[in-house]
């Protein structure tokens, strides 16, 4: 058969067809008033997705670029921050807390794991100046309680940062009645475009903390950023096409949702719930196991290969078999687990599509299941949780 | 009439059509063999395009991320560095060094004037780690000279950093003889795609110098691209949709040279060679002068507003009148210059209609000149110097 290609990765993700024929036609100069009215509305539309009065600063790098501009922007040389950790994106945040020449706790779990509000409390010190966190830790698809922490973190002197590039537009956040500091996302999650486009939402107080940090930055000046923001600008030359695209999309979702882009935030994460659900279901029904079985997120499902299969053999089937690029483990999990990716542009079809392809894969590398009974699962789980939006080509 | 959009600008620049297709069909992800060979394919064909041995690193960023690379990581804190400063870039190089804490010592000449080596000579001294200079500096047109600063600093332990960012593709380089440590370009130049991709060649001493500089990096840490580049691999999420334009790109090049991508290169700057010419010429028959008589590159020309007549008015015109976007000058050169671009997709049809545009737009704002003067010494500049290229769609 037609072997059609579909990204199930948590990120790049699956395209909308109306922003990549937005950023073909994208041919703005930066300098201008068109671009200066667009680069406006996708900061306003950021906000809105993000929800959060908080200003939005829009980065042309990867989302780990942003990450490292809420290290350099917030911290001094020698001072101590907490990372909560348990995972591949974790450890990025002690990795660039260390180049920054931080002293670096950790509230640690294994793999697979979440780290609990009491954990942390456990590795909290009140010189703390940051702590670092990721919203969904993507390696292992757990969700981490960012409300839990945040609502720990009152009224203390940490700043809490969030790596939510994964979990904004999967995961209902309420940014500033949290008390969210700074919170990361990346153009090429739910949002559904390219890689290339970064941003966050940066609090009053963590603003101010900028007045007097020490360590280096120029092209990830946050305060720059900022100021050229409000004019419709960015500092330096941005990735005006995923400028286009990322407008585009949000142009869809604001549609979805009836006129309101909060609205089709919801339904997107309603969406990637369901599509979630209907993949746990099918797994389970498959007799798989979840590899974070606690706290699982909406953004991405982990499932661990089942005895005696390699998780790379599942990822390789699904590739030749049928056109479909599923994740493997990162690092040392390489092999041991596969994950199928639910945010952004997933509907119906792809997901009922990947639990029927999953079990073609099984049975071809030598487990024994019954044909169907994966898909009836995350039939009944459709069923039960179904919410649809409109038609989108 | 109809007015088609143009930019001619110094970047952002005409998009090559099929480059725009490209980007817009391209949907992978970036672990998988098929983005690989992408990836390894543009790393090898940027080697061609730079004209150099060295390995290539790429990122996703403007071209100032870039720039902080090459200062981030060829640094340490109170290091002493030169940088040649004739422009608002030259003025990014001082900026930069000093937010990493750099001791820098400048050899500047006034905007429109170029640095010559005598004066780059009087400033330097043998503690200077690095120079940092423009090939071209598109904030007044001129055209550094790269080879005879190289050849000045043959010997000596400072290690030479150019931005070519306007650079490449409109200039003859030869990288490697000359000894250019650190040479850095942009997507979206004489490239012809979007922004939002940067990269630069890297010598084997700046390499060594690597290992023991001490100035933070983690999102444009080199080495570490380095190494993945190696397996074409990026170290972070790239920008999958502009590597795929780049490649297009390329693939366009190497067409026009005959299946030979660095004669293919040659055309370009040859192209770029050409549409300035007839510009300069048309100028002067209109009796306007340069910003940068001295040493004007290729890359684009920059025009002092006629006496009485402030250059936005001219931006706005072109804009207005005739969809055409052309530059104004930068900071406190804004009114005084305007600059129209040759660098990348440009053709006889842009270059000379560009010049009939200007004749209109200069009588609306009041100036005396004879209809067709600028677009006849242009034809004569075209038929003086005319090489042509296989024709593109």
């Amino acid at each position: 058969m037609i072997r059609k290609g579909r990204l199930l990765t948590p990120g790049p993700t699956q395209l909308l067809p109306a922003a990549q024929l937005a950023m073909a036609g994208a041919t703005m100069h930066h300098r201008t008033a068109e671009f200066r009215a667009l680069y406006s509305k996708v900061l306003a539309d950021l906000k809105i997705f993000v929800g959060t009065m908080n200003d939005i600063v829009l980065m042309t790098a990867s989302g780990t670029g942003v990450m490292e501009a809420s290290v350099a922007n917030l911290t001094s040389p020698g001072d101590k921050v907490l990372v909560v950790s348990a995972g591949k994106f974790g450890e990025r945040w002690e990795g660039l807390a260390k180049s920054y020449g931080l002293e670096v706790d950790v509230a640690r779990s294994p793999y697979g794991d979440t780290v609990t509000v009491k954990q942390m409390q456990e590795k909290l010190k009140p010189e703390h100046k940051v702590l670092y966190m990721q919203a969904t830790e993507s390696s292992t698809g757990a969700r981490h309680d960012v409300e839990g922490i945040a609502k720990a973190l009152k009224g203390s002197n940490t700043l809490l940062v969030v790596d939510a590039i994964t979990g904004l537009g999967t995961t209902h956040f309420d940014v500033d009645a949290w008390g969210v500091d700074v919170i990361i996302g990346g153009s090429q999650k739910a949002v559904m475009v390219p890689p290339g486009l970064a941003y966050c939402a940066v609090s009053e107080r963590a603003w101010q903390r900028m007045e007097t940090t020490k360590n280096p930055r120029y092209y990830f000046d946050l305060r720059k950023e900022r100021k050229n923001g409000a004019k419709g600008e960015s500092s330096y030359t941005p990735a005006t096409a995923l400028v286009a695209a990322l407008s585009s999309a949000f142009d869809y979702l604001r549609d979805q949702g009836g006129g309101d882009l909060a609205a089709g935030r919801e339904l997107l994460i309603n969406n990637a719930e369901t599509a979630a659900a209907m993949t746990r279901a099918g797994a389970k029904a498959l007799g798989l196991k979840l590899f974070s079985p606690g706290s699982p997120g909406a953004a991405l499902t982990a499932i661990t290969a089942p005895s005696g299969i390699d998780s790379s053999n599942i990822v390789k089937a699904f590739r030749n078999d049928f056109g479909s690029v599923i994740a493997n483990g990162q690092g040392e999990m390489k092999g041991q687990l596969f994950r199928i990716a639910h945010l952004g542009y997933y509907d119906y079809a792809d997901t009922i599509a990947a639990m029927g392809a999953l079990e073609h894969v099984l049975i071809g590398l030598g487990m024994e299941l019954e044909l169907g009974a994966g898909l009836r699962a995350s039939q009944e789980a459709y069923a039960r949780s179904a919410q649809t939006m409109a038609v989108a080509n």
